[in-house]
């Protein structure tokens, strides 16, 4: 069975999740990134690869902040944005994904950036298009459910290989809720398939998957053992609707376990860095002091994100 | 009287409703959206017809379909897009809307594209335009209340012609809740503008405006016997409200009498082809073996609709 | 103390207020407005002063009227347009306003525009960013609060100066609900500055901060009297909530006592010019008969606030 994500050639031809993405792939996303960090700082920001390109911001799912990523790097690729936020609770003149997509592909889309509640709509767009010969269509999966995040967890690596410089010889703790977390998903496989050697993750037994050692990964249930060593920190953002739940005592009971302090980041190595998805919960996975502290890298990881975008949007659709 | 969408030389000044247009301005909107399905084709979607013009997409009604096409139809054609969606029932901050008008056009508005749940509101702006000395500022009627849909009946013309090649000689039934149809409003004055020698409209009683033989057409009750001997079928949607009111059984009962069935479109001509405007209802309106299949030509309507909205934009205000 | 807004050769790095702002900054905005009103006329609306840079409109508050004038100010200089509405009282997904500004300013914004419903915080914003190292990143205050909107002034006084020419021999009335203006405040500051010798407020004295007089302005509790010689009335709009509220007894009174009507108007100059922010309550603070007569100067002031929003945006980020 082909990669949905790979054409005949092998070159990319979808985002939809780094499971099962080739490692060579993967580094090519980061390479490429990495001059259009570039044309960020430059006096005119905007390079013309997809130029007169129709990219469709397909959101199912409200994210502001997301959405905003995708079009900003769009723009500077001076692709033209239609963005289309598509309440799915809203049914009145509902019509049906598949048909909505049709709809955009019929009005000559060159790219559709899908966020969408449910694990796997990206996976159903682009089969869809593939089934119906319209391959020249790529898809982008901005986060589906708790299936999958790409473009997070390919910043990400991004990030850690900007201050790390080699995968090959960290130690690497994800910190939180990896049960709903699709960005963990993204950033676990990423991290396996570019030859990290140990990759562990921390939360307490509620908030993880069962069977998460088939990942590949080290499971801590105690924070300050499972920081020991660790050159990276990526911290998950505790989702709101989780800390009402049955699954945690409360917030603060949270913070007091898994927040991540300056106390006990200095139990991992003296240059470890800490990264986070955003938006942060100050206050409950981690400490206001950490979180603006000379180890975060959060801001980078936005900044490199544009970039990381820009790369996958050209790779894809680029002139 | 003068028709209020011509100027003093005969131009398009605006498009409102396709009801009175002449032929020979209906035909010219034809020929001229055929170049632009070419342009939607090309590596680089874009040219500079409406560069540097500003086209205010006024939605008082909420369909992001339809305000799509028209933004994607602009920015193909280079112009500056302003999305403005106006919550009429939220009166809070409300001011008039001839008032709203008056202050985008102050801000050297180019055009307007209009959508308003109250039929004639497009026409009071014009109107309103013209009696203030501002004709340079073009309407677009993107629906209004039952009223009109013209680029919709204008795509439909295009797609009618584009596979049936002459009007002269067809006969084209127009299918479902006509009553309330804007859309079918607008496709009937263009059937019968462009030369169609014979147009039916099948509906249960309940559906069709009263005196309906007076716009030129056939009326049937009955779907097969509607069918018979038809070159184009065109559905209409059935509103979500309407099926949920008194004026219909049930959606099961209303698809038994007057859903389109392979079986029943059997009953048409051998080459018969089937429109539908969007969204449809499966399972209502029509069957997805229909939809889907080789008769129907409802996602090139689509893709000739951009380029019919192209060709309005750039006849009304291009360089 | 530096003046937050100009950077250390004394220029405009961000406009936040009219308060303290010098009267030759003041008149370099509107200097530098003029040749943008006959952008607006061209055939081509579009200089590229801003081309490639990054504008982020920020409203934090729902405002369509003013997010286009920023919006199309900035896009007829070129930049890359981001419309956020972040919906603050939605605290789902919620994270500080600062935690956003740094999110942002990490994707390489070159300039917030931003709109809150608390008084202070783009100050907080611009403050933020000086405390950071990110000075090169600009803010324009869209309104904030009762606190001030800084455009809206300016246009005021750009208005004012095409039809009057000179500053320092009117006598300016700022009519209606001073106390909950941000509007008045700024009006009354840019006056002031720009050396108008008499300025009147006019309202009733529940609709008056307490110590009005310290702005150097002259009260009046009675319209006819206040108006008496006056060269340029500035209306205010009455906030539909103020209506409902115990401050005031119904619209029908308030039209009686404090709306501006023709034989009211009569009183000041015969010159005398009539200003109004919009959107505009006709019946409540104005009669329709003044709004669209002869000596209303409503729709040249939005007109005007395109010109002096591009004027501001360049001088803050134009190459």
């Amino acid at each position: 069975m082909r990669n949905p994500q790979l054409n005949g050639h092998g070159e990319l031809q979808h985002l939809l999740t780094i499971e099962g993405l080739p490692r060579d792939i993967l580094l090519s996303i980061l390479d490429t990134a990495a001059p259009f960090t570039e044309v960020a700082e430059r006096e005119v920001k905007k390079i013309p690869l997809l130029r007169g390109k129709s990219v469709f911001n397909l959101f199912f799912e409200n994210s502001t902040r997301t959405r905003t990523t995708f079009e900003i790097a769009a723009k500077r690729l001076s692709a033209d944005v239609i963005n289309l936020n598509i309440n799915t609770s809203s049914t009145a003149k509902g019509e049906s994904l598949l048909d909505t997509v049709d709809n955009l592909a019929a009005m000559h889309a060159d790219m559709f950036v899908v966020r969408h509640a449910s694990s796997g709509a990206p996976f159903l767009i682009a089969e869809h298009l593939a089934r119906t010969g319209r391959d020249h269509i790529h898809v982008v999966n901005a986060g589906d459910g708790r299936h999958a995040h790409p473009t997070q967890g390919l910043l990400d690596m991004y990030t850690v290989r900007h201050y790390k410089k080699d995968f090959s010889n960290l130690v690497v703790a994800v910190v939180g809720d990896v049960l709903h977390s699709r960005v963990a998903r993204s950033e676990i496989h990423a991290l396996t398939t570019l030859g990290v050697p140990e990759v562990r993750v921390i939360a307490p037994k509620t908030l993880l998957p069962t069977e998460v050692e088939r990942l590949g990964v080290r499971v801590f249930h105690d924070l300050k053992e499972g920081l020991k060593g660790v050159d990276v920190v990526m911290m998950l953002r505790l989702q709101n609707e989780r800390m009402q739940g049955a699954l945690l005592p409360s917030r603060q009971e949270y913070f007091k376990e898994f927040g991540l302090t300056q106390e006990k980041l200095d139990l991992a190595k003296p240059d470890a860095i800490v990264l986070h998805p955003g938006p942060m919960n100050r206050g409950v996975e981690i400490d206001s002091a950490v979180a603006d502290g000379g180890r975060a890298v959060i801001l980078p990881q936005v900044t490199f994100g544009i970039a990381v975008r820009m790369a996958v949007m050209s790779m894809l659709a680029g002139h």
